[in-house]
């Protein structure tokens, strides 16, 4: 199980190995928000997203007999890169099981960060059974997206830095506000602060129809979503939050909030004019809800955690001429 | 005189209102290039350029009685928007001069961080002779934009950053790129390299038909520009080096490099793509160097300072189709 205690520990096998991203800020977002708003820019991670903490931490902790025979990851997203690029920097192999469908650009850069990508038809393929096979073939280790306590814990090295640079400026009390999909980074984020930064509380941010977060913790149980695809956030839409990380969000978390697609464009265009950072979509949710729903927050100091950048140029370009 | 004393000091004073901009990377850019290229990220700085370093740094050197009669800067561009924010948050009036024909976006942008801006007729009136008597009348202290020492100090410590950073990641010997108009974020970082990562070398980069610095460089005299306008690169058009900064180049910078505007627009990209950060023509012209001018260098290590970011987002839409 995941503590502080994991959390300082990658950190430390992390060393300068992942970049101590900045908190940001601008006049013109604390104008819109009506209150101070710092963005912690995780979009400018290695890989461009915080899912290389993840990664790191994983392939860092496994004894190295381990390491050496590889890792595997299933994911078309952020994950796929982090995982891959770890392993690279470890020097060990990794195998990344992708979607036959996934987009091109993203296969690519996934191969481009060093792994193997092993490609399935969703109609005819049985996923998790490839998986295992080429598991048990090549002794690789699986490294899931979030319910794993290592992953957890690499993620919450943002919430350490977000605790340090926080109250290197004089915040005592903030609400954090996290995108969150499975519940990785929220957790590790979670952990991290009632540790080091009692006073902030972390707040889970999703698209509209993605909200099984916000509605498992109002209901107290695990809800899923009814749809499984279909937003520009598809960084961070999974069916349901995960065994492990539900219970500390549960315990940890303020309300969750729900920004609308339109939200989640204006912010990503806010974040390139007033920010200068390229955020994606699911990446901008918390920005967006820090600047648009400005009535579910009691605090005067929110941070936003901008969790990826790694949005479709065309998508970018045809936001910046609609907002 | 500029000394590393001097960028010492006006890092103290500059504390925690700077950010401390990351070194940034990715494979994909060391694959383009050859070897490996670090991008010290600053168009996140506050106010979106480096500029803001020297502004805080004149502002907060000033002697509080003279300090709050307020402080006058003659700029269209990014040191307008660093001087009135510095001015802001120390609680003191701006005044900024500019063209009547400034881009309205760049006057709001100046006006929003708090300055007021006096605008002047090019054809008809004397900007100096405004700026005299506004000066006399309020008793406000004139901010170069690079020839004036506390400024040059503010953007050294820049190359203060660059020296933690370099030498945490091992590095010992490298090419240090600046983006180079009048020449003070190059002298003052030229100047803080040459005491605390005496292996770095300082390159100036420039655009095509801009190339002053370069060609002063070789011949050892200050040389013009014969246009002084007509770039993309806006941010870094100067008719000639500083006649405080020249000499600080001469004795420290390596040979001056010039790239097109082609390449300074892909660098653009690729700077967006790669790193996720939102970087201006003319602050792409270091990574445009790093990346397509690798014949020029002998290290395996760069370091290019991407110096700004506020570019027009119909700018980056089009070079992001086009590239």
């Amino acid at each position: 199980m995941t503590d502080i205690t994991m959390i300082e520990a990658a950190r430390k096998r992390i060393g300068t190995e992942a970049i101590r991203t900045p908190l940001l800020s601008s006049p013109f977002l604390d104008e819109i928000a009506g209150r101070r708003i710092f963005v912690k820019a995780e979009c400018l991670q290695r890989t461009g997203s915080f899912k290389f903490r993840g990664g790191w931490s994983a392939v860092s902790a496994l004894e190295p007999d381990v390491r050496k025979r590889g890792v595997i990851a299933f994911s078309s997203g952020n994950h796929a890169q982090g995982v891959a690029l770890a392993a690279a920097l470890h020097g060990v192999p990794s195998v990344i099981i992708m979607p036959q469908d996934a987009p091109a650009i993203k296969i690519e850069n996934t191969k481009a960060y060093g792994a193997e990508v092993v490609l399935f038809d969703r109609a005819n393929d049985d996923r998790d059974a490839i998986g295992a096979m080429l598991s048990q073939e090549r002794g690789l280790t699986l490294i899931r997206p979030f319910d794993e306590p290592l992953v957890i814990a690499g993620q919450g090295t943002v919430g350490l830095e977000i605790a340090e640079q926080g109250l290197e400026l004089g915040i005592t009390t903030a609400d954090v506000l996290v995108p969150c999909g499975g519940g990785g980074l929220t957790s590790g984020v979670a952990l991290a602060l009632q540790a080091n930064a009692p006073g902030y509380t972390v707040r889970t941010c999703e698209p509209e129809k993605f909200d099984d977060v916000a509605r498992s913790l109002a209901s107290g149980k695990i809800e899923r979503n009814e749809a499984l695809a279909g937003s520009i956030c598809d960084a961070i839409i999974t069916p349901q939050p995960g065994n492990i990380t539900f219970p500390i969000m549960m315990n940890r978390c303020g309300k969750g909030i729900v920004v609308s697609e339109d939200e989640a464009l204006r912010a990503m265009v806010l974040a390139f004019l007033r920010l200068k950072v390229v955020v994606e979509p699911g990446g901008a949710v918390a920005l967006a809800a820090a600047l648009f729903h400005g009535e579910e927050f009691e605090t005067d100091t929110i941070i936003a955690i901008a969790s990826g950048g790694n949005v479709d140029p065309g998508v970018m370009a045809s936001a910046l001429s609609r907002f």
